[in-house]
């Protein structure tokens, strides 16, 4: 690539994606809407990134800070560049709004991602001239620190763009995944969708406390899936491999999905009691405490993950 | 406790538990019916034990080994035992024959744990004459690596023996959870099963690859999962908590269960496809050494979360 990366809203997600490529060597120019956000952007960064040099995450902080700068206007971000990643509030009226802004100024080559966790392309890009070149290129937060990338397309986004975007992922270190076509949640929420009905039903059913259900994740499923996939992790749980623990444990989860409840919303009894349990355990004045502490656990996560074998 | 700790059945799993009991100080008494399994113990502990110490999860190997004794039958493992982990192999019939022998050396104040992985403990210590202290202490494979212990009494199980093996399993730094009653797969199984069906369902459905399924969890939800459960990972991620990710992300919720299968088996031809794609990515003669792998990333990553603020 031979122009610079544009990041269009500068939340804490795209904030984080302003990182992620700056650090590995891009040009990088930011727009917020917000003058507020923009006057607070390079201190924010600042911080972050001697957070992640406390980790080894990264080395050289003053030269990643360098590659950004904050722009006044759409415009200033998006001409020249080779990729945009717009991250802007989460309304498909507001999205639809900025992506054709972003279509005004793109290069004849250049491919916009866009960072919604939920809502698909084909509803906010439609009406661009380039519509061909925008897809969906959802990140976990903060992406600077949780490398997975889904990547879905509209309908009318071509082949090209898919590929680019997620060679583009991986070439600054994030994990791309490609969703094949839309589908609500895209693959993470669903996955995580999924895991949460069943952890509120046990739950709401008395099975066992909100604690002990979040302790039967962290030191037990999620120990694997930190570094497996549920595929990986099944097959290598049966002596010839993931076929033969279908063969042997698939009846046992068919019982157990015959148990499940449908469809619903979580319970109203549930949410009350959940919260209850969770504040006594973490009173609300610590929330922001302890979402530091998580970011400094992912970050000591990271880096020690990055020194084993793949 | 004054006396010692009795394993009953010296597979993987139990030579786990005798590890786990061994390296917090207790004597521990095996047993296996396998004379060939019984002859490959002493090697199969010093072999794993030294594998802990090069990843500082262990200091003395040879005093650790020295607290286990291989016994040639069930009553001079138990008699005399305060604690009986019982891990013979997942079927009724064996279990119950078992638990039978095992409760006629039983002490007067021992407590039976039994490994099951599925089978409840009533289908299996109805008959005990100290069925009261028979309860199931389900662990993770290796239990010496990964802390979760799910313990779930029978009706008749006492609160004393929940408690207590609670209380022991801490003392040896494992990490129970109590679940309240009798279920299908406890919680970890009906949580990894609620994951796995959307997993196979989304792979089915041509949405994403194996492998692109499996980074999803490894480098998204698998990060955060590593060390908070599914409750403080979204309680954390609404900016006034649990109840407030509830009001905003339930709907969505709701919508992705709507669009679920109903509960079936894993299509055939799915598991062929996955089966296919792993063998690909693995060949079948490698699955050994990736077990290895698997176990050194394990040991890793307790070691590194050991030295962090919980």
């Amino acid at each position: 690539m031979s122009g610079h990366i544009a990041v269009i809203g500068a939340g804490l997600v795209g904030a984080g994606w302003a990182i992620v490529f700056a650090r590995s060597g891009h040009e990088v120019r930011v727009f917020d809407a917000s003058e507020t956000i923009r006057e607070r952007l390079p201190s924010h960064f600042r911080a972050s990134l001697e957070a992640m040099a406390t980790y080894d995450l990264i080395t050289d902080v003053d030269m990643v800070l360098r590659r950004i700068t904050v722009c006044c206007s759409v415009s200033d971000a998006v001409v020249g560049a080779d990729y945009v990643q717009e991250s802007v509030v989460e309304r498909v009226d507001l999205k639809r709004e900025v992506c054709a802004e972003i279509d005004c100024y793109l290069g004849p080559l250049s491919l916009v991602g866009s960072s919604t966790s939920g809502l698909p392309a084909s509803s906010f890009t439609e009406g661009c001239a380039n519509r061909e070149r925008f897809v969906v290129a959802h990140p976990v937060n903060p992406p600077h620190l949780v490398p997975v990338v889904e990547i879905v397309p509209a309908p009318w986004t071509n082949d090209t763009t898919v590929q680019k975007t997620r060679d583009l992922m991986q070439s600054v270190g994030q994990a791309p995944v490609v969703v094949t076509r839309e589908i609500p949640g895209f693959i993470l929420n669903r996955l995580q969708g999924a895991l949460l009905d069943e952890a509120w039903w046990l739950f709401d059913q008395g099975y066992a406390t909100a604690e002990d259900i979040d302790k039967t994740v962290k030191y037990g499923l999620g120990l694997r899936w930190a570094f497996m996939g549920p595929f990986e992790t099944i097959d290598l749980n049966a002596p010839t491999g993931i076929d033969d623990y279908a063969r042997r444990l698939g009846p046992m989860y068919v019982e157990l999905a015959e148990g499940r409840p449908p469809a619903g919303p979580w319970s109203d009894d549930a949410v009350r009691r959940a919260t209850e349990e969770r504040r006594a355990a973490l009173p609300a004045d610590q929330i922001d405490a302890r979402r530091a502490w998580r970011d400094n656990r992912l970050m000591a996560l990271v880096a020690s993950q990055r020194k084993l074998v793949p």
